[in-house]
């Protein structure tokens, strides 16, 4: 009918094509087919095989030269060190859109509409990609996966629709990393979500989270996160930010009774970010977070989901942030990516510096690994990355680069030099005195007397540059 | 016809809604209401009258308390000194769309669709919104003024026909400050226009550009902007920079060509911005801008539009880049806007800070005024800002605050001692032997004899404070 | 002797003049003179009297135009408000030195040695300064005020007798805002002191703090700050965070173990500030320390001293981590300084931006004061600001800007607009419901079922733009 | 005699110790041992054997692992690409000085004292440091060498007395590869040299600039450099930029007349820095030294000495400020080093990050080298770093780091598929309408005829993944 305004749908830093039905007849770029009844036939990436390990001399780029799932390296295999995940809602609902430029990606799988129908398509698509990436974990946003209905209720049963597809996808092996809602495309988001200036959008945001919480428990999640990108502010001069905070303690804290009450065991996790879309954002980063938690006695209840993107714009290194959530017994997940650092926006490359990688892995070994969590590919293609292939060299890249870095972790643990380093500069401690002090028996008083009795202290060289070389010469 | 794809229709740093034809009634909230032909009747504004200077100590957010048009400031009226101009695309095409949020921003004049019917409803409230501020300069790129057609043909087509309008409702009295073309929405231009890898979207962006400045010209602009927000690269990787600059300048010199041959007597423009959308920017500051300009030979064809917000990105003050291309004889415009200092990409706020509108205003000053440029408002609405009354509010704000630097510029001038407070400093060289360095006479031999003969020099306290002492008392 | 190497003392980013003896006859710049016994006579001030009160048109600038001590502004007088505080090592130990360039300052009563007679001299012109401009506290580092020795134990007694001299200076009315003790100069703290590798180092500090508390109290300070200069780390390579942080709570907590024993009642303070001289400082801003304080159980034994500068090094602004610190109920201090926008170092400039004095002031109001905190100008005269008349410029440029902030503030508050505006965006949850949410019994069950009940939240403009309005009207 | 003052001697970001006298005896840690004239007998450096490439698997911090002098990598030894060279500031005058902190580093063969002794012994240090590194070139300010003077002609008879020296151990092999005068350290230069609002001070300047490139010509030296870290403003309230910047250009274009008087061939080199010490620095990038060079015709007289940590704080990455140099014809030098990207000031450290060093080795190799340019360690040891073998390590890393660069990036270009894929991005160019662009004859009527004739331009995806895949695979 003439005249209707149709629902503009909107995703993760994307605009979808929109279409008042469904097609009649299905896409016919790079080979897609359709049957009978409208549905795709045959496969999504027909040019592309399961990617195999060739070795480091490999020039093919739909090939693995350095993740190698099954090969055990410190006495565990790669795929359980690196429990990657793809994230839907870069991989298809990316358009290439950005503040001042339109979609750019023309998947050959899409109709241009926000159907149902195109939602289930678009599953297909993503199980074919994990299955020929070997990938067996995934990440969703509710809004990414189902389209919007005119009514909540009706919302959630589309995404119930997209969902009993979903699972039956996932067949034995491949289950949701995580599962999120997204709370801040939306225009009712504006003012937050849990820290909206409107009850109305804060019990909304409580509705949504409860519904994505019981989908993720549904699938099969091993964790839940919240991403609050509208959680902040725009201006302190029309904020009341002490109010907004404890709206959004109140908040966590019933979504956690939610999640016993219902069974889920997966993890809560809190991602930081800075800024963007705010000015400033509440879990601006990993050390803020924990704060706000302690605060509000929330810390057993939740751990933390560092980006390394996020952390660099934070002004910190990305190794800094994961390091400082692993000290505080809070690193449950790694969304795996990188920034530019010359650039103040958050760009979610796909992380291709080994340097960098092979401090994630540190911090990983470290911690024991991350499970029941992940690395889940927060990452996107440029806009100007325009090719199907695409999609897969930027994974194995991705992939690739951080089981190099766990290949270089490896080497740096086993040669051992690296670590006497350090423990070596700390070995005063190693001593009688220095439990006492580490046990908080050793007082002001004593303390001087001792310094006194010493005289002035010796003081060892950092071996900074010798760090620095052990450190390049196993990448 | 079902099934079909409808375009996408985007616009700077916004969505709009798409229809698949002209609403068959008017939008009727805020009043609105459409006469028997579909058309708005009444006023688009109802609610706002005229609005007047009141003075400094009025409370009504609707008045000016600092400008006002007719009053003489050091000898000119504070309207030919500030010359401001209200930029179509944020005024009427902004949607509040970011990279993480959906428009926000539903005007009662808009029926949802990109039709022509629409673009000349905005355009008639462009119109009452100008005149209602007392405000007599605009400022468009060609695609927000009018929609897209199938074909470049079509696409003309469309623009003439809006363009006609807007030239009988310009009347007499309001003109283009300057016009340009958008060459950054379309994907098409994702490689770049002038600088794209593509031959055949620099032909497109060419013919794009002759249009956009035909139609300046016929609606009597006084300038022509350009700003090639996807002229630069991603990366140097996939990157010949080389050879890109050398399109540009070809690019560049063919337009001021064509300038000529339709008798445009308009400045061209160029408007230096660091970074984003893309990585690097060529034109990255009035530096860099006015290094390409003289290694190309264009310096006598072109000037230069500084915005305050990307002078900041690029790690000056605003007044830095506005002292950097008047020195250099190429202040040609300012985009009156602000950054938020603590974030990483462009906010195109108003200016509201005091300080810094000063600054700018002794630069205007000092360059005598900047006709046939003038400030253009190139700033938008916060994203949460969705009440018809704040695009008022925000445009008065930022008249006032230009205004009001425009008062304490004066004031320091008339007062004197800054200004001595700086000559004085240099008055060594008002010597003889100043003038012999100055006129590059004073050869090494002849100051290292002087030098040997004098002895250590005298050097006096450099008075910072005192000079931001009366600064800060004008203010 | 000949062939003996001299110490080499070293203070705040500053290096001062050395020689092997006192000087056999004092300073004849600017008038100085001495008696018999080498002791300055007369003032050290000539030139300048007693700052007064002469009102926003005085011309003179050594007069305030804004700062009227006794005037009271919202029930208090401005001087309780404001409790202005001078830093003697930046005022009188500050020498222009910065990583590329030598000292610049050469007072005309310094006679470049660090003997104890000149920490006497200096001593003296200090509380001239104080009294001259009618500023009551004071703070210092231990090192500044008094020479180290060749043992700690003389250090320790050379700082008391400089001490015993600046406490009969003090006379009734002068106080130390704060004392601390400088653990970032002295090589021995290279790699921290008390997160340094080396025990002996840390015993150090202790003894250092431990004496640096007592000298405070004896001259009767109302707050103790603790600045982690060097609590941090050069690379995480060769470092242990997590040992580093333990050991820096082990040192907190004996610290206020010994406040309590020797019975002094200030406040302990802890600085933020994220970085420089370390590349990370463990104390990296107020959220951060916060989360410190929490895990170790120190929050009850410290409040924070906000530093505008370091907050924006960080990336905030400082009216953000000032309103943290207050939300906390941690406010207590302010280091009034502020920095330069475009650049990454510490500049420790007096803060001369009204706009931004009044965001700092309505942070105090709120805060009720800062008693027993105040403003400590943590500032310096640029490099280049050599006349003696500067410093007394620039400390009535920093404490008008403020006083300025406060009438501003007292506007807002008394107009009641802005406060109003902020109010009603929250008045949604002035509800049953929102007392409800507020009090943590409204769980997601119930709140889906209103959600699923009302439908689309309504969401009202942010009126971020009418914000800036108010705000900048009352500047 | 007692009672005087000494003067402050200081250097480079570091504070030397200062005697009154040589020091009876010499030093006598690590070994050092002085012959009956006091002077110093054995190796400076006992411990340590002439550096020999080992290999990748060595183990050993004191042997290359990359660099192996007379491998010849695509036509050309190692050691003729990279063209090393010593910066004496850091690596005999760094003394770990910082803002907040003293000095660190006690060398065993300083003696506390800037005597011309001890000048000449330290020369006596460089050159053994140079022979066992097997680095044939070296750098230095003039201030670094030799003490200063009383008058600027005993200063330069100091100088004069210790270059002689120097000339006698570079024998045939070892020059420099350039020479600075250091015009930043002393207080006179606080405004500027050239750029001083002191007329005194400019022609001082020019007379330690005259001296300066005299010495460097007699030492043989290939190129002389300026770096102007006083050339800017601290604020644009106190200064006037224009005559700034022509004092500046008067200075550099007397400084080219005296180049060629004295029959000097070393290229002219001028080193841009964004900011640090002033806040705006007028050399701030390559481009804008460019726009400075070309304004005021002096292009031809000097090219670009680029530092990578300098390029970073102006916001670009090293290697784009490489290739605007090179494609401008005018990359001349590099001064190898590299910045933290999380910090704001000049860290100055050793580039150990082979990615990076890829890429400007690929810069470098398109330039077809640096000579008579090539690549100054302009870096020095972390102030924790106090270790004598530290200076060793730090330069073998560095060395390394840059040779494994190399060795990439002649990998790359040996396989190709780098530059094929940016080639092919641009094909569309080579082609007759191309060639008519490029030719600068393709006027907008005719693109316009084209753009019209072929309808919507076809473009391909940018392939940033899979350049930044290949490029990774070669590290």
């Amino acid at each position: 009918m003439a005249g209707r305004i149709l629902l503009l749908v909107l995703f993760m830093n994307a605009v979808f094509f929109i279409v008042n039905a469904v097609p009649e007849t299905c896409p016919a770029d790079l080979g897609g087919k359709c049957g009978e009844d409208g549905e795709w036939e045959g496969e999504f990436f027909p040019g592309v095989p399961k990617i195999k390990y060739e070795g480091p001399s490999s020039k093919n780029p739909l090939s693995y030269k350095w993740y190698n799932a099954e090969e055990v390296i410190l006495g565990k295999k790669m795929k359980d060190w690196l429990r990657f995940s793809v994230a839907f809602w870069h991989t298809f609902r990316g358009t290439g859109a950005d503040p001042f430029g339109a979609p750019t990606k023309y998947w050959p799988w899409e109709d241009g509409t926000n159907s149902i129908a195109m939602a289930k398509r678009r599953m297909r698509a993503n199980f074919e990609f994990l299955s020929k990436l070997g990938v067996d974990r995934w990440c969703f946003h509710d809004r990414d996966i189902a389209p919007d209905g005119k009514t909540l209720k009706e919302t959630n049963s589309n995404l119930d629709e997209v969902v009993a597809l979903a699972e039956e996808l996932q067949g034995d092996k491949i289950r949701p990393l995580w599962g999120t809602a997204q709370l801040f495309m939306h225009p009712r988001y504006m003012h937050g979500a849990a820290t909206s200036s409107e009850l109305g959008v804060y019990a909304y945001a409580a509705a949504q989270v409860k519904k994505a919480m019981e989908v993720t428990h549904y699938l099969g999640g091993e964790n839940y996160v919240f991403w609050g990108g509208r959680e902040g502010y725009q201006t302190l001069l029309n904020t009341d930010m002490e109010r907004e905070l404890d709206h959004m303690a109140k908040f966590l804290e019933a979504a956690a009774a939610y999640k016993k009450k219902i069974g889920f065991n997966g993890t809560l996790l809190i991602e930081p970010k800075p800024q963007e879309p705010t000015k400033h954002q509440y879990d601006w980063d990993a050390a803020t977070t924990l704060n706000f938690l302690r605060k509000y006695g929330l810390l057993a209840e939740f751990k933390l989901n560092i980006e390394c993107n996020h952390a660099t714009l934070s002004g910190h290194s990305c190794h800094h942030d994961l390091e400082t959530a692993r000290i505080n017994g809070m690193l449950g997940n790694i969304d795996a990516n990188t920034g530019d650092p010359q650039v103040g926006w958050d760009t979610d490359q796909f992380l291709t510096d080994v340097g960098e990688a092979t401090m994630v892995m540190i911090s990983v070994i470290r911690n024991g690994g991350l499970a029941p969590g992940g690395f889940n590919f927060d990452a996107k293609l440029r806009r100007e990355s325009t090719d199907v292939e695409d999609l897969f060299i930027a994974h194995i890249s991705g992939m690739d680069t951080l089981a190099r870095g766990l290949r270089n972790a490896a080497k740096l643990i086993e040669d051992g030099s690296l670590a006497e380093l350090v423990s070596k500069r700390y070995s005063s401690f190693d001593t009688e005195l220095g439990a006492q002090i580490e046990a908080g028996k050793a007082d002001f008083e004593m303390l001087e007397k001792k310094a006194m009795e010493w005289g002035e202290p010796k003081v060892a060289s950092a071996k900074q540059e010798l760090a620095e070389m052990i450190f390049q010469s196993a990448l």
